[in-house]
Parts: structure tokens; C-alpha cells; sequence
């Protein structure tokens, strides 16, 4: 399975139609910011204006803390900045702080850029020129501090080269961000929409970087690359400040609750975000497999077999059905 | 004015809030599918599946008649293929049939090739590697014929080279596509769902092309280039091949109305397709300012002083609207 949040593998082994199926594969809140009803028609009819544009771009400054001296651009989700970022970058090897998520050494890859897999930014060897993390890291939790960052972002200007920072998961922890960096120093932090907000069908996300580097992104990603409702709905709930410190305390909650239905079946809680769990167990296959015939879908990796991610059940009686579908697994 | 459809700068200039703006700068379909109140939630609050993403390509396959050795890739809008395509595309010059939309020319220039801007598709240099038309033309509705295409279509595969056909328009002329050169020869035509639809806040487009060039671009875009609402919407609208009949007859038959208003007040129609006409005025210039200060914009063009393009006014009250104010302008 290449990425979680879709039953139709699922469906394809194991039957059931989509209403039958507890789908923790993902890492998307599954409490929505609440959509209000009617969207206004030109949302969906007309091309979106500079000024729609714009709305969205001051909310998200403001929701996302962007420096003054930092541009923002927004994009239909995080993933088209991650295929156009290779692209734009100056040509050399890009260390990736794995295991991560997958779709940026591929990308990077695409554009013709070696790919060194880390497993930190300790020793960064004298050919790196760019290096990506994800922070906090999708899906082990594991979170690099700022004056590592900061350090590395130093080391790459005299390179020529970006750090790309995806912070898809930082809403969760905001003092993990390192947005502040990106005014004086190379660093692309890329922020999810989708995630927090539980809207990932809505296709938003931004790149915060320093003019000289936002610009040919958003020369990239041309006029109109948000739709209508995605900068309505997204001005509108990045404004929802109140919205925002609720959804964490009620994320955080729930995970610690998952930790004990999981822990009590026998994982150990490896880490994670507030959004999902990473946990340990030698027959985590076979779990995970048990889990399919009762319809609960979660992540596996093709690179470990003894590690499951487990996303948020809605609703206690979800939770309930995970802690009676382990016990009988 | 770089685009259409944008009240912003007119707002600018002229004052007004957009409730008193005839908006006819745009060759947005007026009449949209109607959206139907309530889609599905999970379109969005998930991510797209395959699934989802696999009905809208079987539904667009159908409604744009794709021939079976070829393939159709979903896109956030045509533009985003606009931005890719160059990027993909062999090294080598590429000439664009000018005047047109200005986003092509834009783009291969901006992905390092050199633009050549041509006429027509006579005697194209030996240099030539790519060629961009689109068929019929924004602004003035030339067609180029299928047989001219196909020659030059089997001129640019012994060059290495594309033929990219933009059909943005051909939804109401659609014995003008070529889509069914794709299976055989290195075509890459695009199709915009938003313009005849009349829903661009949407974004949603289509390359379609033959499974060598159409797997690099899918690869570009990566995973979930659609959002939830752009597939479930637009593969509805698709299927329903009833309405976009009743509405190339609404089109046509509002197109030859907006002439009739336009040759009255002394215009000469130059061409166009049934979503907007151009029309050739020597104060043309003057018409442009006198309409904007009556809050009609229509769209006007750097390279000639002499050219008006307008789009259909959605209602008679709002045709009889454009009538007296180009009598009194």
C-alpha cells in the first residue's frame, strides 16, 4: 500500500462497501472544520480572482505566523508543491531524512536529483546540496529541532541549496514550526490545509519561503492553481482561530485514548503525531490482516513488518470497535 | 488586462462591487451544470481514491469520444497541463499559431524553449520541434483542420517533437477535436471542463494523449491532482450528455444574439466561438472605457487597439443592458 486514506485496495481484498469500513489507513482529522452551508455560486462559477486569492493569502499569514520578510503561496495541496519543488531547485543530490513520506525522494528523483537516505542531519556529506524533512515526521513523530534546522538551512546557503521543510503535521504542535526561518534563510517550509482542517478532498496547501524562491513557484504553478471553494472554504476556517485550539485539544485527547486501546492490545507505542499512532508488534501483519477481515483498514510499510500507523477513530463506538477487533485478531 | 473573468483590476479602476458588474470578459458558459445541494461528504473530507479518480476518467473518456489506444489524464484545470507540458517536452524550439492564449507561449518560454510565434501551420521551419494551437482560437475562433493537423502531427513525430492542441472550446463545435489522432501519432490534446460547464471555480482539465506521453504527465502531477468536489461534479456533468446538448443549442443561439447587438452598434464581427465574440471596432479602446465606467467589462488585448471580445450576458435584461449602453457610450 503506497499511502493510506484509501479503501479501494481494501475493498478489492477484502469486500465491504465504504460505509462498512473504519478506515484508520489515514492521517486526516476526521472532525472537520465545519463547511457552512452554500457556498456562494461564484465560488464554483468563476475563474477565482486576484482578490480571492489574496483573501486566502492574508489568512493564512496570519494562521500559519509567515514573517513579514517570507511570501506564502497556495497551491491545490501540499503534493503539487512537492512534484514542482525538484524542478526548481539547482541541480545536485538531496538528502531525505528517512523513513519519511514517500512522495519526496520519488519527486526529487523525477527531476533528475540523487537521492541519500539519512537517517538525520548529523555528518551531512560534503555532495548534499538540498535536503528534505518532514518535522514532525510522518509516521514515526520524530521531531528535529529548530537549531538543527537553522543549522542545516546555514549550511546549505553556502551550497546553494534549499532545505525543505514539510511541516504537513505541525498544526497539531505549532511550536514545532520553523516558518520563522524562512525570511533570512534557504528553507521551504510546506504546510497541509487538508490534515488539520479535515478537508483533504479539498486540495490546499501552501509553500512559505523567501521571495526569491516563492517566486518561481508560483511562476510554476500559473494563475488559478487554487479552486473556488478551496480558497473560500480555506480563508474561512484558517480564520477560525477558536476552531483551531479546540481541534488540538480534542486531537491530542483522542490520541492518548488510542494509545491505550493499542497498548493494551500489545504495541508498543513507537510515536506518531496527534493525528496518527506509529506502534510496534512482531505479527504486525498479521494484525494488520485480521484487522481487514473485520473491515478496519490501517497503514502497513514495505519497509518494516513489524510496524502499523493507526489514524483517529471518530466516535467512541469506533474506538471501541478497534479494542474488540484487536482483542479477537 | 493579462486575463478575462477577473473583476479585480476593473473594481480597481472603476469602482462598483461585484453585484453591479456585467462580467463579460470571461468565455465562461454563463448557465452552469447545476450542482446538485449536498455532495457526499467524504468528497470533502477524504482523499480522492483511485476509485473516485477511475469513474471521472471513464465518464471523460466517454464524453470527449477517446479513442481506445489513447489515454485521458485528470488535472486542477488545464493550466496546471499548460505549466507541465513544456516541462516534459524534448529540447528544442516550439512554434505557437499567435495570436492566442497567452499562458503557452508563457510557459515554453519559461521551461527553456525557445517560442516561435507563427500565423498558421504553413512551412514551418526545420527548426520547429513543437507546435501549440488551439483549436478553435481564443480570441478569434479560427479552426485549423483535422487534415492540416494530422500532417503536422506526422511532421513533428519524425522530429521528436509534440503537437499540442488546446480544444478549450471545442465542447460547442466538437466536430472540430482531433482527439482521435492521439492513439497514433504524438498529440497531447487538452480539454477544460470549467469553460463550457460554467464552472471554472472548479478546476478541472484533461490531456489526453497516447500511454508514452500521457504516463510522464500523470507522473508529473502526482497523486490526487483533483479535489474531491472536481470529481464527483465533474463526472456527473460529464455522463450527462443531455444537457451539454440543450446547451450548445443556448449557447448558439445566445451567440448569434450578443452579433446582432454588437454589428448594431457598429461593430464588425471578426469571429470568436459560441462562448465569446470578437468584434473589430477603429474605437474600440474608447467602447472598452466607456462600457467600464457603465460596469460592463468586456476584454481587450495588448496587441491590438482595434478588438473587443465579449461573452454572453447571462439573461435578455442583461443583453439589453450591453445594447443601450454601447448607444450611449
Amino acid at each position: 500500500m503506497k499511502h493510506g486514506g484509501d479503501l479501494t485496495e481494501a475493498m478489492a481484498r477484502y469486500g465491504g462497501s465504504p460505509q462498512m469500513w473504519l478506515d484508520l489507513s489515514t492521517g486526516v482529522n476526521p472532525w472537520p472544520w465545519p463547511i457552512p452551508a452554500g457556498l456562494p455560486a461564484a465560488a464554483w462559477q468563476r475563474l477565482p480572482s486576484r482578490a480571492d486569492e489574496e483573501a486566502l493569502i492574508v489568512a493564512a499569514r496570519e494562521a500559519y505566523a509567515v514573517p513579514a520578510g517570507a511570501e506564502i503561496v497556495a497551491a491545490a495541496g501540499t503534493q503539487s508543491l512537492i512534484q514542482w519543488l525538484p524542478q526548481l531547485a539547482s541541480a545536485g543530490p538531496v538528502a531525505v531524512v528517512e523513513p519519511t513520506y514517500n512522495e519526496h525522494a520519488r519527486a526529487w528523483r523525477m527531476a533528475g536529483h540523487e537521492v541519500i537516505a539519512r537517517p538525520d542531519l548529523d555528518d551531512l556529506s560534503q555532495a548534499v546540496r538540498h535536503v528534505v524533512v518532514v518535522n514532525p515526521n510522518n509516521p514515526d513523530g520524530r521531531v528535529i529541532s529548530r537549531a538543527v534546522l537553522a543549522r542545516t538551512a546555514a549550511l546549505l546557503q553556502r551550497r546553494g541549496g534549499w532545505l525543505v521543510v514539510d511541516e504537513a503535521f505541525a498544526d497539531i504542535e505549532p511550536e514545532t514550526s520553523v516558518i520563522e526561518l524562512c525570511a533570512n534563510w534557504p528553507v521551504v517550509v510546506l504546510r497541509s490545509f487538508g490534515k488539520f482542517y479535515g478537508l483533504a478532498g479539498l486540495r490546499l496547501g501552501f509553500a512559505i519561503a523567501s521571495p526569491e524562491i516563492a517566486r518561481p513557484i508560483s511562476l510554476a504553478l500559473g494563475p488559478w492553481p487554487c479552486s473556488g471553494p478551496a480558497l473560500n472554504i480555506g480563508g474561512a476556517a484558517l480564520r477560525d482561530r477558536e476552531w483551531a485550539g479546540r481541534a488540538r485539544l480534542v486531537i491530542q485527547h483522542r490520541a492518548r485514548k488510542v494509545d491505550a486501546v493499542l497498548a493494551n492490545a500489545g504495541f508498543m507505542i513507537v510515536g506518531g503525531t496527534g493525528l496518527f499512532r506509529l506502534v510496534r508488534r512482531s505479527d504486525a501483519g498479521k494484525v494488520h490482516a485480521s484487522l481487514a477481515t473485520q473491515h478496519i483498514w490501517c497503514r502497513r510499510f514495505d519497509w518494516a513488518d513489524d510496524l502499523l500507523r493507526f489514524g483517529l477513530p471518530p466516535d467512541d463506538r469506533d474506538l471501541e470497535r478497534l479494542a474488540v477487533a484487536l482483542a479477537s485478531g
